[in-house]
């Protein structure tokens, strides 16, 4: 059970089968820098272009085709006293007449307090002056190499992870990918600050992190990742519409609930029609991101 | 502010401009029967047709198109000991390719426990036998006579409210709905002891109920359907796709920032880019309802 | 056989339940006059307001809920010399990111010339002196009363249909709808000079019309909307987003091929996998229309 | 202006930035063996798994990022006496309601007769006997490198181009796709028999061939691929939903009449409101294909 300290001289814009940057054992942790989604690093040089640029790819040994691949978010630091977002709403959440009346997008700083615990704008607009929600971290992109030979952009996801923007991919979650190449190939970066559901500025407060995780390969086969954080359960779908991304998402927890829990389909439907949540991770990329989640509580493993 | 007891003889399955069976002053309280979803009463008669007849109409005095009606949702009592639901899950939630696995439809019925304060299976299938939810209770359809003399399916819903399905429009919150004809028209029904995110059996625990509201008219104009919870502010939007439903009540709540909270357009996507949340009413009627929703601890009133 | 001439003295905005204007028998033909989207008539007076006035509703004797009412479009002759469009596309139809660059929306009128058999615009920009495209006559909105008391806009459409904005919707066409209370209540309204596929501005050339249906029973049960052009038969989906309005249009098809032609569900999709074509009514009211048609020539009636 | 006769070796299921298998200069014809969705070649061997094996990539002198690359589809003969296509309609043309109705998948086999110019079924099905479609060979799937070293499943298509399963691409037609990297990198292959719109069985009658195509290089950009006909120009639009996909297209149209024909965003939709097609390429793929299609005769190139 290792610890890795990386520090990556490149980075990657699609997550794709490239060349891993170091090999880990199953089980072990790797603490990482990553650069925020625009590839400015802890000093805000510009050490990538984006989209997203990633750090990684981590080779898992004893990772194959079929298996999955546990990612436990020990801890995210952000390595650098500010982010960033753009304004106003984008174009995916607004009613199409209701898009002329925006101002035109712009970029705005916002200061990283940990000693407070949150982040400030550092030029409010009237009324903003008192408003500091608390510093909620989490990562907007990692995954795993996708089947085929494929590469995806970071701007985007799929079964394989991805740019999902989802924010309980926070410190205490454990993220579940389908592994689809030997050694699994992980990349992970983006690094938000805070973010809402949704992702409805297009982006969360992006800045650069030290990011620290534990990687364990499953000798299960899973379709879409998976989660679980200290009270729930969850599911991802990433497609468009959103309609479509929760139809992966509550298809991949019905199958969970049977593998695990014992449930069959019409069993699982008592659970989740009474107690199921829905989450939007992101409505603004190219697939947005859909999670069911269900609290544990409610659930016995079989 | 009277109190009016109304005991339903004739039921609606379509919200529009019917004549009114009772006539109330801005401000009274009125405590209805409803039926459930299927048309059963508290005797489990079958008292009318579904889908989800309506207790209503109610004129409100002085609601004039234009207007909003704010309905507070002092308490909703199930007069039963019984709900139903359907399983497994609908159509609507699962991925195409999955579908042709799911067992058929069946109905299943839950014993409604006040003094444990739960719902429970009457024959719960193995593995749940202790699963007993609490009793959330809801009101799955209620609204305002639509504009144009146009009439709509309980089935559905519009801007003018409807078959929403939505767990926050619970005891506590106050539903405000755009009014388009004198007297506003309110009707209500389709209670539900318990429901998860998106209604996605297709039902919640459908039964009867005693269902107490005080209206009063607000002389200010809103285009689609708001809450106020004790901690939160929402706006709703009912549309397919989700996308489509999510956009109006995005749309709305940007609005409502400007009217009420002195924020303009970039000012609200700072807060809501942050911390907005998002709930799925229902994934599962004609129209679809997803929820924008914001804690009232960000927002000063202006 | 008889010949009615209906000229309206009050128009509807909605295809509800309502005092029929005219009785007339199975088989006999109306000759009505209809005014334009705006409520223009004949003589450019404000008749009526929008959206899309419609003339009617007409009883049909025999018609009972569970029938199909055939209207025979006989004749569609434009009652004045001008027509009128906006400009330019509308939101529905473009990229978000595309909706700022638009032009503000724009009123033009053209000229109807019977003469040439052109349509042409009255202040064409540079480049469009010499586009003058045929009169190809259309009706915009047309349907029978829906069930359940419900009465919809004439801006939308549903399965009693309403406003599809389907060229094909023409002389020598006969459109099939699904009966849902005594008499049917058939409305007219909304003719077109001329229109493109998917109605992209938001109009076709909106005026007035003098049209000449014959309207005939058939004692069978349809879902949705059909026709029969001279070529060809269609079937008629009307929903958001188009993918589902699709769905309806081909799910009727596959019915009707079954009903009519003698063809399983697996024959049907030999049939329509290699021939059907699909065509875009509208992707501009709030229900999308999509038709799926075949051409008759591959078909055999049993 | 060579004429390069290719015969593959291998396969790519991807469509992305690998070694070349031919270098042509821009002008030059190339003749190549294709194989059929499945791996089948023109002997009915198994040459390589699906989904789509391509042939290529070709690598065309001159092609710079930025560049449109034309492919003039020359000829398309089919090279085996016998397709195959999926039965019964795929789930995602259906009513999700009418889905558990439909059979069970199947593939059937179909003659391909050059003498008649037609295709028949092996074994049809009572009242199919006399079902035979015209020859009507077209593309499947074609395209060039995406950016940023991105490669793609031949199930689906982007802005590169890739599974389109679009009729129109067929003998006569000119495509133009989107340069991203040097040289363009062409593949090619998923040559169909006949295929209605949509490509609603899964499949069109899948069969290997020998394509002839001419390859240039224009020095333009554009942003979705474009294609023109002895008739009509047509802009590509892919994405799910159908509806974005539709946008995609038009806005690409948009651009186009603008490009080449002088007509700003307010005459455009004059020209496209009243004359405009729609035409669906597949509605099957990951990504849907939409095309929005002009006449030339109501165009003037500027």
């Amino acid at each position: 059970m290792a610890i890795h300290r990386f520090r990556p001289t490149r980075y990657y814009n699609v997550i794709g089968t490239a060349e891993p940057v170091l090999r880990v054992a199953d089980g072990d942790t790797i603490i990482a820098d990553t650069i925020d989604a625009s590839g400015l690093d802890a000093q805000e040089a510009q050490a990538s272009k984006g989209p997203n640029p990633m750090t990684g790819p981590f080779y898992v040994e004893g990772a194959e085709p079929g298996d999955t691949l546990a990612v436990r978010i020990d801890r995210l630091t952000p390595s650098r006293a500010t982010g960033w977002t753009y304004s106003p709403l984008a174009f995916t959440v607004l009613d199409p007449a209701a898009i002329p009346e925006r101002p035109a997008t712009q970029r705005v700083v916002w200061d990283i307090s940990p000693n407070e615990g949150v982040v400030r704008l550092q030029n409010p607009p009237p009324g903003l002056e008192s408003f500091t929600p608390p510093i909620q971290p989490m990562i907007g992109c990692f995954g795993v190499a996708p089947p085929l030979g494929q590469a995806f952009s970071t701007s985007t996801s799929a079964q394989n992870g991805g740019n999902m923007d989802y924010r309980r991919f926070a410190p205490g979650t454990t993220a579940w990918f389908p592994v689809a190449v030997p050694g699994a190939l992980f990349y992970l970066g983006d690094g938000h600050a805070c973010q809402g559901d949704g992702e409805i500025v297009g982006t969360g407060i992006e800045t650069s992190f030290e990011m620290e995780v534990t990687l364990t390969v499953l000798k299960r086969k899973i379709t879409w990742p998976r989660g679980e954080t200290a009270d729930d359960i969850f599911t991802i779908g990433n497609a468009r519409p959103l309609d479509q991304a929760l139809q992966h998402a509550t298809t991949e927890m019905q199958r969970w609930l049977g593998e695990d829990y014992g449930l069959d389909a019409r069993a699982a439907s008592h659970v989740m029609g009474q107690v199921v949540r829905y989450d939007v991770g992101n409505v603004f990329n190219p697939a947005y991101t859909v999670a069911c989640r269900i609290a544990k509580k409610w659930l016995t493993r079989r």
